[in-house]
């Protein structure tokens, strides 16, 4: 007997045929003989509804407030889940976060998960319970309800997965696995069996929006496995584990952000620790700085240029300027018209040709290149946004066909 | 300083100029110098629509996911009222059933309230917030979350201002008081100023629906100063407390319950304990039986009729035909068109003239009367459903005019 967790997203859950279509899924589950515990978001657009509500009200509430009137999206959700498989005939129990013993910390609408208390819940399997959970929410040690933020209810299933020490972890989402690039925009994009924690958390964070960072760290931290896989068909998903068979494929996708924008720091004295003060400052207004290019600019000046998220770059300007005189520098200056494309994949490494692969194959789309980033598992290149889908399909058929 | 405690209905919060209108009065209240403790319901129509969500997925969803799914209506309510006092620059807390230490029994859908802890709430209060507390729902010992049932708010208003030994608890609603009669049909109906427990728990019971019957109670067993007052208007309301000046008026109000059959066992043995094992059996089956006639049938048979609410007349029916030869009668009958018109007053016991001025005013109204029932405080008739609403103004002429 197996102890499996699933997770359901907000579109698995929208509507009373997709509901019953996920007890389907659970029921079966539970009928081969396996202990399930489901981890459920709010239904569809439950959530923004929700904050319609509140911003009529008051758009600046309190994120305590916010939390309370959030929570009951995936209450909502549990409660209609476990119906639907009682209507099924089976035995089965919905938890609110802090029923299943969800503590958190106290930072309302991005709370981090403390701990779980797993008596309720591991007393509810021993009674050969079906567990439906709420996900996206816990209790504060001063017994106030939080949420995650956007995509805790992955974190949940995971983190739920590794204090029960479960045997797997499914997140059930609308695509049916991790493609090598985005399958709406390259028609011949792959399918992945598997992928590595760290492949996975590049992919994630470069935009594939198949698994929330969040929860593929706490996957690797805790050793969970993990499978991504369709809610709709039934079928195989794309495994996330510690090792895979890096020969197999050379690199693991191809992704595109159209959502970071090039800030560039011009004239800056070039003296031992600019850098630093500047990344320092950056890092007090929690702006999130990626793919940094430092370079030798005129008369004996540096220049810095980096890229930053989209909704954090009127921040970045703003906190730049302010310090203009403290950090010496003489101008900044940004492109919001740039994309990243990137090349993921743990073979890449010791394997020289596939750097030279990438840019040649930009290089006959007739694409210019601004940057260029690399580390380990991931190569990244700014180029201009119009050229992003284009570049997306350039590498990804110069490695897979 | 004295601590108030306010209930608001669900049309009270429907939308949000509802909720800023609540937030104005509960504003006001706590600027006066007031500790303000707030009970509200789940917004206009919530509960309906997820009753219409549960109904899809599954009819017969158990009364634990029921609750997991209708709690959620009043978690929404108080989270944005908790918002529009923010906006109004006030420190506000909202609390859900369980956090404001509601323990109730496992009897999901209709839970009684065991005991209220008050450390939270004290708590709060201590720190001058006010506080917003879901009605309706509690925890039971399993740390599940239950329901009070229709008209719980009302009883989740009443316990806490018992349990917090509020100064009073004042229950909004779309009427500005008690009326002795209903304004929408008897036009020169007047707002009674105050009323005791015991005629307002005879007014609930007969239809008056202004306050449920199970708030009352608890308000006369603990000695809260309710008073019944309008959300959308600034005026005083109606009093609910232990004595009244019951030479004020001799009536308090004139009643109609169009809710109601007769049911008539008909060639019942004249022998002692029918009526008991009768009304035993019916006890059984949890009908409420009401203006009871017992009465000398022909041949040595005697005939009992009663009144049940029209939906237990089935079951009751069903139930004592089952029973035809144990209890040993030839028929049971019904009328499920007549009406139950009553008079309330304290004063009316001591008073000879108040039942006969109700009967000629029926007799001049030409309405036949089947049944008469009295009680202290009450004089009761059963008539035909289609003089009811003629019976109450002629009633309510006879005694105010």
């Amino acid at each position: 007997m197996s102890l499996i967790v699933q997770k359901f997203g907000g579109s698995s859950v929208a509507n009373a045929d997709r509901i019953r279509n996920v007890a389907g899924i659970v029921a079966d589950t539970y009928s081969a003989g396996n202990q399930v515990v489901v981890v459920v978001s709010a239904q569809g657009d439950t959530t923004d509804e929700l904050i319609a509500k509140a911003n009529e009200i008051n758009p600046k509430a309190s994120k305590r407030e916010m939390d309370m009137l959030l929570s009951t999206g995936e209450q909502i959700s549990i409660a209609l889940l476990a119906m639907a498989l009682e209507a099924m005939g089976y035995s089965v129990k919905s938890l609110t976060g802090w029923q299943a013993g969800f503590s958190t910390d106290s930072n309302h609408g991005g709370a981090r998960i403390r701990n779980i208390n797993t008596d309720r819940l591991e007393n509810e399997l021993s009674k050969n319970n079906i567990v439906i959970v709420a996900g996206f929410q816990g209790l504060n040690r001063y017994d106030d309800i939080t949420t995650l933020g956007r995509g805790g209810s992955d974190t949940s299933a995971v983190a739920l997965a590794a204090a029960l020490h479960a045997d797997k972890c499914q997140i059930f989402t609308d695509v049916d696995g991790v493609y090598t690039a985005d399958p709406r925009l390259v028609k011949n994009a792959v399918k992945l069996d598997e992928i590595s924690y760290d492949e996975m958390l590049e992919l994630a964070s470069l935009g594939a929006q198949v698994l929330h960072n969040r929860s593929v760290e706490m996957a690797k931290k805790y050793g969970v496995d993990l499978e991504v896989l369709s809610s709709l068909e039934r079928k195989p998903g794309t495994k996330v584990k510690e090792v895979v068979d890096v020969e197999k494929l050379l690199i693991r996708g191809v992704t595109k952000d159209d959502k970071s924008a090039r800030v560039s720091v011009l004239g800056i004295p070039d003296v031992p620790g600019t850098a630093f003060r500047l990344f320092t400052l950056l890092g007090k207004y929690k702006v999130n700085v990626d793919v940094i290019l430092q370079s030798l600019g005129q008369d004996h000046t540096q220049e810095i240029s980096f890229t930053v998220p989209m909704d954090q770059l009127q921040t970045t300007i703003q906190v730049l300027n302010d310090a203009k005189e403290t950090l010496g520098f003489t101008e900044v200056a940004y492109n919001d018209q740039i994309s990243k494309v990137s090349i993921v994949g743990a073979g890449m490494a010791t394997n020289p040709g596939v750097a030279s692969k990438m840019f040649g194959a930009l290089y006959e789309a007739n694409i210019n290149i601004h940057m260029i980033s690399t580390s380990e598992i991931k190569i990244s290149v700014l180029i201009d946004r119009k050229d992003s889908d284009k570049a997306v399909i350039a590498i990804h058929n110069a490695f897979y066909e």
